[in-house]
């Protein structure tokens, strides 16, 4: 096996143009230059392939237990910081993916081992509650010096679940209930409603349904998977049901050079959501909620313009159902908001908000109108996990005191015009920039370029996302500052030479 | 409001009896008498009624965030210890419901918070991995040591998942792949396989079901929910899929005055089960496995005899299909074994079993023929938690050095006999007393007096467990020792002698 000796960069000074925003702060707010982890390394350090070959034997230990064929590589957890993952073969990696868009602030962080360090907090660990039943003292204003504190406009509403997929999950049942409920318009649940449910049939089990878009993502449980459409890996043997898929729009770029096409393209979408209404609808089947991405991750980073969201904001609400906006991957500040779309500017708050990976714990945010009549409708035995809380209320406080969502911003912004210029540059290997704060990506114009572009970047300590057919996506944590930026899009450069004149 | 003072009762001491047991223990292995949490109160203590103002507030503030409406009681886990949870009032309760049975060591047990005092283990909780992508070496010897070391016979492959739920859903998804593989024999994979399921069509999007038993509970999430039958209010207005329900055994008891009876609802029950397979097979609705709880547990603590179980499994083998046992309540020792389905003594290794609850993390194990041929289809970001597994590994050393097995034996049979005395006693108000382990029930007779008797055990400080339409269940955690039982059983029957001369 082939060692490759990576030259550091010299990237390890602080980013003096972003000191320029020190005025403008407010007190007790750091100027985003500060040094935000302490100790991190100056730059990647390559001395293996990657996976190395101690990595290599980790997963053949695992591939004895279960399917370990989707794994990168094992990781040294302890040596890992900030931005830099180093792996099990001592590799220290600028990591651009972070555990796939869930590490707010990289590796750790300073802040959350106090957390941990604290005694007062060692018997959450070890006490974990059934919540819809016994919750901790406390919890009420544990939720809102965390969640509600950062919820989306509009939202006084909160519940925490385990994980993305059962976000959703709850989300669709909550959109359901209330949907059904208006259905009833008051009348008390009859005996054969109770009776029929029992055994999976109607008039107690709903013949309702949720309309999601082609290309999308929102998990992998079956009603999740059935509004998945992103890749045929996640759904190929499984059921799925009969629910109604409208087009999301594909949009050429740039964006500024194809404003009709795109404005066409989002005429054409929202016609296909229009037409789905009515044919479910009119077969009874009735469209309970629309469930739909900010931004289409998992399908390789497909926008749509902030019309086409008020747009179908619009329709949904003009059918009589709910708009269910799924930030898991888009929640928690990577935009440089906490939510995806309140770059949109919607004209009313939307219906539910469900989250989870930055946000540390899965949940979503609903109207008032969206809670259960009933108890143990929305429900599981832990219903969440308070430790993910109590960690989130830290990050939180640090993205407060450190303005990380501004670094965001900044960072956003030197990706952004790096990337478009290597775009500019590299025509035949990167192609369509997009991106909102850090959460940018692009294409490259096959998926055997992108996976060439993909490897060679991990070879040269870089670890970016692959994502739909022929798309890179970058996630950092909130920590990712502009000096990480430079790094990154020198290394880029550097591999796209390679690639061109290999 | 009312306050109520409640008498102490002496049972601080040590079980004798229990005792004589030490001379046939192996070496390392405690005497069962000892005390298992060092500073246990020595009884229920209750200064209020339950729940008490403090509760009442703490309720009332939670619900301007959420539905409360499940709430019981909010508690004081600081002041909880081993089998004794102390609510937001200060009462003192003896638990015997653990967080719905999610609690395997009780309250604040002392190996357990060495756990998190060791700063070797602060990184696990702050990093949490996509184990899936990027696992933390040392992962496969952590599964190694705590999962596979208790895995059911013959079982040596795990998948670690969020909760119950996600633990049958992906279980299900394992056995769709794996009937699916079997029926293509070897061919390849069609383009219209992969394009057809991006669209929930077939032949990618597969007609496959799950067969499950009136009256189960498998958890909330869509696929889960459609083999959930056990109460409406978990299934009312939500959609359920077309997927075959056999009935599951309702015995009579006293079970040895009722052999022939017994028996013949076994048959009647795998007559249904063979009737499914034909009914749903022939109309091309194959079905591809059978999930079931070797106890009805949320259902009302039904059980079935071994050899019910053993021709369930020859008869979903003879139709092709596998067999999913959700141990998720049934798992983790309650039972005097890791799995109920080990006092069954069934010819063949389980085909799928799931777990979460007292195991800390969700989970499937599964015979190796169930392994996905390909990465990210059994996927979801984090699945599960290592955090979870590293006080699990805890939690089974714990219960090794302890004899905890034992103990449940012992308290089990203590609680059996006494419950069985009770019923005799009282017959009007306690029927069908039933149990493994300490994984017992009792019937009321009617639904207003299984309340009536939940709500004054409540209110003498015992904690039980209400399931089915007239149940009270006990899940204990496995430091339950026959002195408690022994206190349960006075206040029960005081309570019992309360109802009946009011």
């Amino acid at each position: 096996m082939a060692l490759r000796k990576f030259t550091l960069f010299p990237y390890c000074q602080l980013n003096a143009v972003s000191c320029l925003l020190n005025r403008q702060l407010p007190k007790g707010v750091r100027c985003v230059s500060t040094v935000l982890v302490p100790g991190e390394p100056s730059g990647p350090c390559v001395k293996t392939t990657i996976p190395g070959p101690k990595s290599l034997q980790m997963i053949a230990d695992l591939d004895k237990i279960q399917f370990a064929g989707s794994i990168f590589y094992f990781t040294d957890i302890k040596n890992s910081l900030g931005n830099y993952i180093v792996d099990a073969d001592g590799n220290s990696i600028l990591d651009l993916l972070t555990q796939i868009s869930s590490l707010p602030l990289g590796y750790n962080h300073p802040d959350l081992l106090k957390v941990l360090q604290d005694p007062d907090n060692h018997i959450a660990f070890i006490n974990r509650p059934a919540l819809a039943i016994f919750p901790t003292q406390g919890w009420p204003e544990k939720l809102t010096s965390s969640l509600l504190s950062v919820a989306p406009k509009g939202h006084t509403q909160v519940t925490t679940m385990a994980c993305g997929a059962c976000s959703n999950e709850n989300a669709f049942k909550s959109t359901f209930m209330w949907y059904r409920n208006k259905q009833r318009g008051g009348a008390p649940i009859t005996d054969e409603e109770h009776s029929s449910c029992l055994v999976n049939k109607g008039p107690g089990s709903t013949p309702f349904t949720i309309m999601s878009f082609k290309g999308s993502f929102h998990g992998q449980t079956l009603a999740c998977l059935t509004t998945t459409h992103s890749r045929s890996v996640f759904k190929l043997d499984f059921p799925a049901l009969d629910w109604p898929i409208a087009s999301f729009p594909r949009y050429k770029y740039p964006l500024e050079d194809h404003i009709k096409e795109n404005e066409a393209e989002d005429r054409r979408c929202l016609a296909e959501v229009e037409e789905q209404f009515e044919i479910y609808n009119k077969a009874g089947k009735f469209v309970a909620g629309v469930v739909v991405e900010p931004i289409q991750a998992e399908g390789g980073d497909v926008h749509a313009s902030p019309e086409f969201f008020r747009e179908l904001q619009r329709i949904t609400k003009k059918n009589g159902a709910a708009l269910i906006l799924d930030e898991v991957q888009t929640g928690g500040g990577a935009t440089g908001k906490y939510w995806c779309h309140e770059h949109f500017n919607l004209p009313d708050p939307v219906d539910i908000v469900t989250f989870s990976k930055k946000m540390l714990t899965g949940g979503f945010y609903s109207l008032p109108e969206f809670r259960p009549q009933q108890g143990l409708k929305i429900f599981n035995t832990w219903m969440g996990d308070p430790t993910k809380v109590l960690l989130l209320e830290k990050v939180l406080q640090v993205v407060k005191r450190d303005n990380l969502l501004k670094m965001v911003e900044l960072s956003g912004k030197k990706l952004m015009d790096g990337l478009k210029d290597l775009s500019r540059r590299f025509p035949q290997h990167m192609q369509n920039v997009r991106g909102i704060g850090t959460f940018c990506a692009f294409d490259s114009g096959s998926q055997q370029k992108r996976d060439e572009t993909f490897f060679r970047l991990q070879q040269h300590g870089i670890q970016p996302g692959p994502c739909g057919e022929q798309t890179i996506r970058l996630r950092p944590s909130l920590v990712f500052q502009p000096k990480h930026a430079d790094i990154f899009l020198d290394i880029l450069e550097k591999v796209l030479k390679e690639i061109q004149t290999p």
